[in-house]
Parts: C-alpha cells; sequence; structure tokens
C-alpha cells in the first residue's frame, strides 16, 4: 500500500506548473492551498456526483426487488438501507475511474451498485447495539431502529452476499475473469484484512490507546480500502494497464486517507442536523483520531496535503480525470 | 426448484431391481426400508465423511491465518468458528460430487471450504441474542459467548466475505469463468431469496403460523439450498453436461429436505449431549416443522421417501456415486 509520508512538493505541481502558461502560474503555495482546480469545479462536481447517485439509485432500486412471500420483511430492511440517498461517493469512484477507459455505463454503475451494497451492509451492522449502538443514519432511524435486531442483522448479511452476486452476473461484465478479479478485489478489501479489519481495531480503539500509526492504520483500513477498491475495481473494467492501475490506486488510497481525516473533523465540528448521525462520538468514546492527537489546526493541512497526493496520481489521466480530482478536492470541503 | 412431491414408487427402485440377480432380490418394500444400500456402506461412508472432514479443516486453518495486529482479535473468532469440529457435510457434498467428475482434489476442498464459512457464519449470526440466543455450538460457548456479540457480528461476517475471495482465488480453479460461476451459484444460495431468506422466515415462523407448504418452503431456503448448491459446485467444478447437473441438483434438493425433516426429529427426541446444542427449541418457540404438523412417524417415512429420491436421481452415475448416496442414507440416520 502507498505509505502517506506527506511530501512537502507534490509531483502534480510540476506537471501544473509546466502545462500553465508563466503569466498564468500563481505562487506554488497558492496553487497548493486551493489543489489548482477552477474554482468552478466544485459546482460542476456536485453536479455530477448527483447525476451519478440518480442513476446509482435506478441501477440499485433494479438490483433489489421486494419478493411476494414473508420473506420480504429482509428484502424491504435491504432497500431501507441502500437507498435512502447516501453521496454515493463509492459508486462515483468507480464510474469515474472507468469513464478514464470508456467503459460502458451500465457496467460500471452495477459494480458501483455492488461496492455501496457492501458499504451499506457496514453501516447497518455498525449501527446494531452490540456495536456503535446508533439511533440515526442519514437522518432516519437506523435499520434495528425502523425494523429489529434480528432483520438489521440478515439485511446487512443479504446485502454483502448480494453485493457478489451482482458481480459475478454477466450484466456486470462480458468477461468472466474481469467478474472475477472484481469479486476478488472487492472480497480483499471488504473482509478481514480491510474494511473488517478496521471496523475491529475501531472497537479497540478506545481502551487501546492507539499512537498515530495504529490510527492511520485503522483509518486506512476501515475507510480507505473501500475508496481505494472502488477506484481500483473502475480500473478493472477498464482493463487498464499495470501502471495506470498503480496510479489509480495510490489516488484511493491518498483519497481515502483525506476522507477519514475530513470525516473526524466533522465528527468534531459539524452539527447532527449536518450530518443526519449523532456527532462529537469519537471524543465521547476517547477514541484516538488524527485530530484528536494533532488538533483540527494540523489535521486540516494534512488532509489538504494528502488531496493533493491524490491530485497528483493522475497527471497520467489529463483532463480526462478532471471529476476524479474533483471528488478529492470535495472529500475534504464536504459538510456532511 | 425440483418439487418435493412423495412419489410411491421411486425410479431408483427400477434401477436397482434391474441391476441385482432375481434370487438375490427382496421385496420392494424391504429394499425401500432400508434404502437399497448394503449394509456395509454406512461405516465407509462415516470414515470417509472422517477423511474430507480432517482435509477441509486443514485447508480453513490455511485460508484463516492469525494476523499480528490487533485486528488479530476477529480472526481468532473467525478460527474459532470455523475449526471447530462440524461434520462438513457440505465440503464432502462438494468433493463427492466434484469426484464423479475427477476434478482435482486441491479444488473441490478448497470449494468446499468456502461453503463451509458461508455455513459456519450463518451459525454465528443465528446465534446471537438478537436471534435465537443460543449459548452452546457443537458442545462449546458460542461465538458471542466465547468473545462477544460484535466481534461475532464482525467474525460473521468476515467470513461471510472470505468465501468469495476464497472461491475467486485461481487456487480454487484454473478457469476464471468457472470460478466466476461458482461465485454466482453461491451467493444467489447464500442470499436473501436462498439461505437468509429461510433465516427471515424461520424468525416469522414463530408467530406466523405457517402451513405446510410454507414450512416446507422454509426448510427448502434455510437449509436446502446450502445443500444443494454443495453439489452444484461439485457439478461446476467438473464442468459436467447439463443433464447431469441437473440431476445433481435433484439429488442435492431432496437431500436438503430429508435432512431438515431429520434435524427437526433430532431437536425433538435427541439429548442435548447428543448434539452440543439446546434441543426442544422449536416445540419452545411454537414453530411449525414437518413434525409438529405431521408427528414424528409420518416425518420419518417422508424423510425416507425423500433419501430414495435423493438416492434416485444419481442413477446416471452408476456405482462412482456411491458415497453421495451413502450421505444421503447418512442424513436420516444420524444422531447429531
Amino acid at each position: 500500500m502507498t505509505s502517506f509520508d506527506v511530501d512537502p512538493r507534490p509531483k502534480y505541481l510540476r506537471y501544473l506548473v509546466g502545462a500553465i502558461p508563466k503569466f498564468l502560474r500563481r505562487p506554488p503555495t497558492q496553487i497548493r492551498n486551493d489543489t489548482g482546480l477552477a474554482s468552478h469545479s466544485s459546482s460542476v462536481f456536485t453536479e455530477s456526483l448527483r447525476v451519478t447517485a440518480k442513476e446509482v439509485n435506478a441501477c440499485l432500486d433494479d438490483l433489489l426487488p421486494l419478493p411476494e412471500g414473508p420473506e420480504r420483511r429482509v428484502a424491504e430492511a435491504m432497500r431501507y438501507s441502500a437507498l435512502d440517498g447516501g453521496k454515493r461517493l463509492r459508486p462515483f469512484l468507480v464510474s469515474a475511474s472507468a469513464d478514464l477507459f470508456d467503459v460502458p455505463r451500465p457496467y460500471s454503475l452495477r459494480v458501483g451498485a455492488a461496492v455501496e451494497m457492501i458499504h451499506c451492509y457496514s453501516l447497518v451492522h455498525d449501527d446494531l447495539p452490540a456495536m456503535d449502538d446508533d439511533d440515526l443514519r442519514r437522518g432516519r432511524p437506523t435499520c434495528h431502529k425502523a425494523f429489529d435486531e434480528a432483520t438489521a442483522i440478515l439485511a446487512g448479511d443479504a446485502l454483502l452476499t448480494k453485493a457478489f452476486a451482482v458481480l459475478s452476473d454477466a450484466a456486470s461484465h462480458p468477461d468472466g475473469l474481469i467478474r472475477c478479479k472484481l469479486v476478488a478485489v472487492l472480497a480483499n478489501a471488504a473482509g478481514a484484512e480491510g474494511m473488517v479489519g478496521g471496523q475491529m481495531l475501531d472497537l479497540l480503539a478506545a481502551d487501546a490507546d492507539f499512537d498515530e500509526q495504529q490510527t492511520r492504520r485503522l483509518q486506512a483500513l476501515k475507510t480507505g480500502r473501500m475508496l481505494a477498491v472502488s477506484c481500483q475495481m473502475g480500473a478493472l473494467l477498464g482493463q487498464a494497464e499495470p501502471d495506470a492501475m498503480k496510479d489509480l490506486d495510490s489516488y484511493g488510497v491518498y483519497l481515502g486517507a483525506a476522507f477519514q481525516i475530513a470525516d473526524d473533523l466533522l465528527d468534531l465540528e459539524a452539527s447532527e442536523a449536518d450530518l443526519g448521525k449523532a456527532t462529537g462520538k469519537d471524543e465521547a468514546a476517547g477514541k484516538a483520531t488524527f485530530v484528536s492527537l494533532h488538533g483540527p489546526e494540523r489535521a486540516r493541512k494534512v488532509a489538504k496535503t494528502l488531496v493533493d497526493q491524490a491530485v497528483a496520481a493522475l497527471d497520467r489521466f489529463g483532463e480526462r480525470a478532471e471529476s476524479l480530482r474533483a471528488a478529492a478536492v470535495f472529500t475534504v470541503s464536504r459538510r456532511s
């Protein structure tokens, strides 16, 4: 995995400075501060994220039909948890990465929907009384509050399972070997050596007095792996060359690290109404985060540098990667 | 799905009667009563089941390493739940089905281990306080008793995820398309339209006053689908022709139905010490089972007929399917 070392002079700067006519060049520090993206990018990105979310929601709606029998209840809980209007950042990363290689959109949307199913299942189980014990998620009662604990456990299990059914279906890509690789990378990112391992660390964090390195590792596993694998799956759909694959992977890793710091800042600073979930929980639980270890100012600075590094990793893709660059900026500027 | 209609004169009878010299033929009813298998089959089968269990345990041991970090805890819980000495009937069905087509054993053992991971995860989650609330499983504390609820939830999630990582790995079969098909059939059998759907029905069964058809459907989903898919995956590994695939599927479906009735009989009649788990739970919970609806005598008779039908479905494979035939008999004769 790419290290998170804060590079004082990111590679993209050299690229950018070379590409911009001399009279338009600003001092490097200023370019770094606004990550070098045009000011209108943010609203273009927000619209693009919204459009992808709408497409992914339609895809999830299709993929999660309601059966007739009494087992309908678990399907209702799956739909309640998966169709609840999240930002769909992971599906966006899948399709924006796949777009670099002109992958037909129906494939990348299905693969994005599968990744989102994994994300949603992890939230459903994370919210359970035995885990984080949360009542509120995206402004609505959590799954076990809206249904019951047993149904929430089963709905999470079924969403996790369904993700692999979707990926292995020929409608996700005509080449069976590529579908198989998609399954492999997602299973590895989501399992005990990835996201679930991070959730385990998170459970232990309150009592374990983690140092900075351990905290970063927790975050890289819990959040980073799923963001990084989203980009990797887009690249797999596009049958990217190893070098391009590696760069997209680096982008995803930096993005994931920035995302988690921004999340911790939001937990500290945003209101419950903004986030649609309980805030201040990390502090109350005595959990070490990058923010609690270094303070919000340093955290903001590091997050920004990580975004710079994410952006720099996209050099080879030129203008085509503009929406991925904007996504990196968005991760640290979002208010929810 | 093959129907469970009780055929008064199973096909295998005609096959068997034709194959046995006239002076050795017993009256059809007697042949049916001991399912037509030689009396020494049972001990041969038990030994064969034991050998496969040992091989699968070694494979699971390999596939579930213990990492160094604090997330080791979830890996320990996975190993606790997956390496606890079950009968490994599902892996046996995978490898015995694959043996019909001379599939190299390392493939069928890995695939069997993946199926067993799904089975074990379902037990871990089923035992949780919010579900069946069981303290005892295979004679030991259940996972959430030995660890804690949060760890048990995560260990179940990770076992489920790992199953797909194993299937999609090239070590499970050199052909990516076959690996992809293995993922597809297992995900469909284990998800909301299969095993999880059955678990949902099971949760509702206590209050829902299910009739016989609904009870059979619950059992077919909760237990039958995973037994049937085990045979199907063996056939997939062997790249079986559609007709052979269909027959193995029929075998699995009949076997699954027989297995569940036998399970309900054990729940009613066996001791807690025999089973290594709490008994009499169905009755206490007021759950409809085939046994509660028709009484143990009729249940035993139907289970036996289902075994006959399972055995009959194997006609085309001749002597090579002897261990699968013995497995069918075992499902209704077992004491635990």
